[in-house]
């Protein structure tokens, strides 16, 4: 990082003397900067314009705000009472990905359980940090576990970002393909770019680029091409969050990607860690999807706003842009986590604590 | 249009006074402008770079180039050895489209009847008008003959830009479009952006727009979501080439939509005039694609390209950028054309002349 402030290699978050440090993923691959904030609203900022993205790592996040709220009350406000209100707020940075919700309640059983603590913020800081490293053990357990389904020789196809920029540690389906590279694997990915925000653009060639991993970059929509014409072995994705039922969300242009997949006979993976598995959620119908604005699409297409401001306010246009598909399990041929790997149909009980 | 240059209503191109007028269509929505230029290089030039586009438009702007090839010879040199050497040079502007050489083989025509007639210029002229406005009719029935398929109440999913941007009338599938608002059919459009160049986005919303027909925009990758849920009833889209056997190249992003609308059981059309037709074309296999530039898709995603050059020329990272899907004939309802419907599986022989 060519700035005041650094971050280990392969991080993309860190503590440092009650300051977080985050890379702004908007600025990437052309700037590299890492933000030092000490003001925990700065980060649901950074979450809700996705400066900071990925289930895994707004689920970090999260904890890393409750922490900084604890250590940075305002004068004359109770810090129970400062600090319940954060938690609030924060639970409702970004409405899909199971892990901010999962972050935000460990968090709040250490608040429940520390009382008045005046030592507080230093125990919400010792789980937040246990959270991220957790994560990073679980990246390392997802990459190990993922080396059983590749070939020596495999050309992967994925979608939007999941590596280092996305969670605390390796990445969940990208540490598949770091472990594939450690282990003297010859791999190759296949990067759609992930419209509106251009997360495999900017971001997974980015990360696979630093690696020294090839990867082809193309529209979203050239996918089905590539795997019609036997250029890809194996599709792995990330996931926002899993159902009971194995039907999961992760970023628009997931389900396109399972339908090609399915038509060719290409199997198709999810890498998670367990933590993304809402046993509670019965099936892809109860996950909420985000909807974003229109203007993430105009923008990007340097259209102007203006242009289109008369026919919006008129009805006549309208710009849908979901953040996230839902997947049916039955286009998922497994689930790599960190417990091992789910096949079709998925009973997650069976694995669970191995 | 508000500019000096002035063309007829739902036209984008049009010949006045030994110039052709066109719209560049690079900087729609943003900016209507009309470029008028008595130069054929200037619109091959426009052509390579998507300033004119659409199957049928290059087709009737090739014409137009070789006409005024003849009219505007440079000083001490041959008429025909010019408008030759110029006509082998706009036959290659671009590969897919059949439409391009098919205007050229006309003009080539009448360029060999007239022999050492002085009046060559005009009697190119006279072929390049009819050219023109034999599309504008085949757009008028490709209208008249898509509305057979339509219910009254109808939402349609197209992709990239069938209407009088890309042809020398009101369209091809988007013919089809204004023919139902016209005759009182209550549509509505769903219109993919269309990456990277985004035609769906900057061309077919302008268009739907001026007409009032209700549209919605949203990223390519976002479709088969949208399918799943019933928004659509049938997909209609254009057509670069049709081989004989009725696999068919169109934009990008085609063959996606082809797989989506089979697992949901949505009707997949395409709309074209005839001629795309290329009856000497066994099948898809041997359509040529085009390969455009990896900038196309850097720029517009405002990637810095020097962020990337190292990398591309390590052959660490590849861009991968076809500008057209083929897309197999089994996963085609029907073509509508200006001669009338082809259903599976196609016989083309069956229609012609009616």
């Amino acid at each position: 990082m060519n700035d005041a402030h650094r971050l280990p290699p392969r991080r993309s978050i860190g503590w440092q003397d009650g300051n977080v440090l985050y890379i702004d993923q908007r600025l990437l691959p052309n700037e590299e900067h890492v933000v030092c904030t000490d003001d925990w609203r700065v980060m649901v900022e950074a979450i809700k314009t996705l400066a900071v993205r990925g289930a895994p790592l707004i689920g970090i996040s999260a904890a890393y705000m409750v922490t900084l709220a604890a250590y940075h009350v305002p004068q004359g406000i109770d810090r129970r009472e400062y600090v319940a209100k954060a938690m609030v707020e924060i639970a409702s940075a970004r409405p899909t990905a199971i892990n901010l919700l999962w972050a935000v309640g460990k968090m709040r059983e250490v608040f429940e359980e520390a009382g008045n603590d005046p030592m507080l913020a230093d125990r919400l800081l010792e789980e937040a940090l246990s959270i991220h490293n957790d994560d990073a053990y679980r990246c390392e357990q997802i990459g190990a576990n993922g080396l059983e389904i590749l070939p020596d020789d495999c050309n992967i196809l994925t979608v939007c970002n999941t590596g280092f920029l996305a969670t605390g540690g390796d990445g969940t389906a990208a540490a598949i393909f770091y472990k594939a590279k450690d282990t003297g694997k010859n791999i190759h990915v296949f990067a759609p770019e992930t419209r509106p925000l251009l997360q495999g653009a900017r971001l997974t060639v980015w990360e696979m680029t630093r690696a020294s991993i090839p990867v082809t970059l193309f529209v979203d929509s050239a996918a089905a091409g590539l795997v019609r014409d036997g250029k890809v072995n194996v599709c792995i994705i990330g996931a926002d969050r899993i159902a009971a039922n194995g039907d999961m969300a992760n970023k628009i242009g997931s389900l396109q990607l399972a339908l090609i997949c399915k038509h060719y006979h290409v199997p198709y993976y999810v890498a998670a860690p367990d933590s993304t598995i809402d046993r509670n959620c019965p099936d892809g119908k109860h996950i909420p999807i985000e909807q974003r604005g229109g203007s993430e699409i105009l923008v990007n297409g340097k259209m102007s706003e203006t242009a289109y401001r008369g026919n919006i306010e008129a009805k006549i246009l309208e710009i849908f842009n979901p953040a996230f598909d839902i997947v049916p399990s039955e286009l998922i041929s497994g689930i790599i986590t960190d417990k091992g790997i789910f096949q079709f149909p998925f009973q997650f009980d069976k694995l669970e604590g191995c």
